[in-house]
């Protein structure tokens, strides 16, 4: 049998419940795909900090650096949110993204027509919605230099951060991008903001430069401006969308409210070789944690996606998304994604549903 | 009588078509409050591009200067698209408002009952949506140095933009939104990415420090990517949003999608003193220009934000905006916003409607 090294990182709030979640599924779909996985968990966020006092400790990052994909839940709360920058649950995040150098982050936006109704959108605007998002997750604002806040002579205070990126770096995250599109329906939507950013012209003009590789795909460009309202227009029109760091932030927390289930969205960063990172695209929820109330799919459709993209695995990351199916035909929703004629259940219950599906 | 210098930049595609029926309403109404105006005509954009080889000829800039307020249309055009940064359309829109200092740009995003059906939102989600975005517009990575794409040793190119911002540069805006909001509903929310971003930091320190001097309003503050998701999933949280340069280009084009009606939608520019800048949130839509096709209405509102926030004229505004629901209740509506049981009418028309209705 097949085996297989997995990192887990519940991190904060809801993080832990739903991880368990998606293990059970794990172990389950590993039974019957006769693969095994070697399960470690390390700390991360605020988690860590509590422990360790630093979010992302060197022996997790060491620890998610020997395995083969690393399984993230969900980080940050309330508590930790006034420490000092380098103490913060998110600067554990883009550590780890930096250190397992995950350039391409895949963020899906799918509607489930078993789900279709929770969006805030007309049901005729967002039927079919299916948008992959591709963004670039280490360069860009991000990680820029300089940057910091800066006393002057006089004592004004300044806040600076740089937006960079190598023709290298777009080039890198431009081939996986066209490489994505191609495998969907060839049409990749490049978003910038060239009409007044320097980095943006080298960015369209890099992707320009790649598009005769890809003679499938059709390339266009749009400003981001004009991308955020056209996704809230028609997001249809969208199919495969490559885009830098920060851009990335907002679009793909855009394209994933449009499906209303944001509960429901995985997400995965991947790198030139080494263990990729999955995630659910939700937060860490801390009102509601420990109340068994989460919702565990994202978490476990990021399993799905860790099989498919990080472990190459597509017929087990395909029964996992089939039984995530099941249950919402069956009926059974945690309550962020209640509808009416739907039976209310708990995080423990929808894992108990999904391994009864499997 | 009260005499005013206007000056008018009808620029490019649509612009001059709708420019004309903003003039003829402000005469009209100039008129009936006994108030003149004095109109000169500048070239801007494109238009000035090719008739002065620049797209804001210094001479123009000078007749802004000299006159109390500045009504503009809409500039860009495809066949300037390919030119070299500093001849383009857009480079000519960025020296006004730098010329002028134009710091504060309002972006109000109303939904009107008679065009609720408009947006590709549900109605009950848009029902009421009145949404005041407050966006910096003269510095930020607009603004910020260095930038420019630079070619290392070794002949690798690197693009840089630098998103930095002075503690009085924010508190110059911050103290226009908290003013803005008091006179609101006194709900002001900053958004920023203080969790990545040094820059944002210092924007919250600076807020959160000017909040005392106004306690009647009560200030929140969003992630940037958190605000574009709550603006998609539930626009009535919002009243008044205050953001950097870049984070209110994208979040106010959002707000204005919300509405579906963007052809609807006016704006502002001010400055500390000097005249203001008073412009529709759509484009030149070139494709459509010169065909009697464009919806004048922003154009019109526009004209009615420059004498209510540039002329202090807020009776002679009011009366536009009377005219603008009269004539939609009037069942009147250009292709844009066409609905079932209302009437086709062309620019022309819609103009000849409001003189009527006023
Ligand atoms: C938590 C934060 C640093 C992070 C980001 O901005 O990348 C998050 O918003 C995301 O999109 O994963
Ligand atoms: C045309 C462009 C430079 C401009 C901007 O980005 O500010 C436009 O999008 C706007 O919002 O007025």
């Amino acid at each position: 049998s097949t085996s297989f090294h997995i990192t887990l990182l519940p991190g904060d709030g809801i993080g832990p419940e739903i991880m368990d979640v998606a293990v059970a599924v794990l172990k389950r779909v590993g039974q019957q795909m006769k693969l095994a996985f070697e399960f470690t968990s390390a700390p991360i966020g605020g988690a860590a900090i509590d422990a360790t006092g630093t979010p992302l400790p060197e022996s997790t990052l060491e620890t998610c650096r020997r395995s083969d994909a690393v399984l993230l839940a969900a980080i940050g709360g309330y508590q930790w949110d006034n420490l000092p920058r380098h103490l913060r649950p998110e600067t554990g995040l883009l550590g780890l993204r930096a250190g397992l150098g995950l350039f391409a982050n895949l963020r899906p936006a799918t509607i489930l027509p078993q789900l279709a109704g929770a969006s805030s959108l007309k049901p005729e605007i967002v039927a079919g919605v299916d948008i992959m998002v591709v963004r670039e997750l280490t360069g860009g604002i991000y990680f820029g230099q300089p940057r910091g806040i800066f006393e002057a002579e006089d004592g004004t205070l300044r806040g600076v951060n740089s937006m960079t990126y190598s023709a290298a770096e777009v080039d890198r995250i431009g081939r996986v991008a066209f490489e994505t599109a191609q495998k969907r329906s060839k049409r990749l939507c490049s978003v910038d903001k060239a009409n007044v950013l320097e980095v943006s012209q080298l960015w369209r003009d890099r992707l320009n430069a790649l598009a005769p590789d890809y003679p499938e795909v059709d390339l266009t460009h749009l400003y981001v401006d004009n991308a955020a309202m056209q996704l809230v227009r028609c997001p249809t029109q969208f199919d495969t969308i490559v885009t830098g760091n920060l851009f990335g932030d907002i679009l793909s927390d855009i394209a994933a409210m449009l499906t209303g289930s944001i509960g429901m969205l995985p997400s995965a960063s991947l790198g030139a070789s080494g263990p990729g990172l999955f995630e659910p695209v939700h937060g860490s929820a801390p009102d509601i944690a420990g109340q068994d109330k989460a919702n565990p799919l994202a978490q476990v459709l990021s399993a799905a996606m860790m099989l498919r993209y990080g472990l190459n695995q597509p017929e087990a990351a395909h029964r996992i998304e089939q039984a995530v199916l099941q249950v919402l035909d069956r009926g059974y929703r945690t309550g962020d994604i209640l509808g009416e004629g739907t039976q209310a259940v708990g995080c423990q219950a929808m894992g108990q549903a999904l391994i009864d599906a499997l």
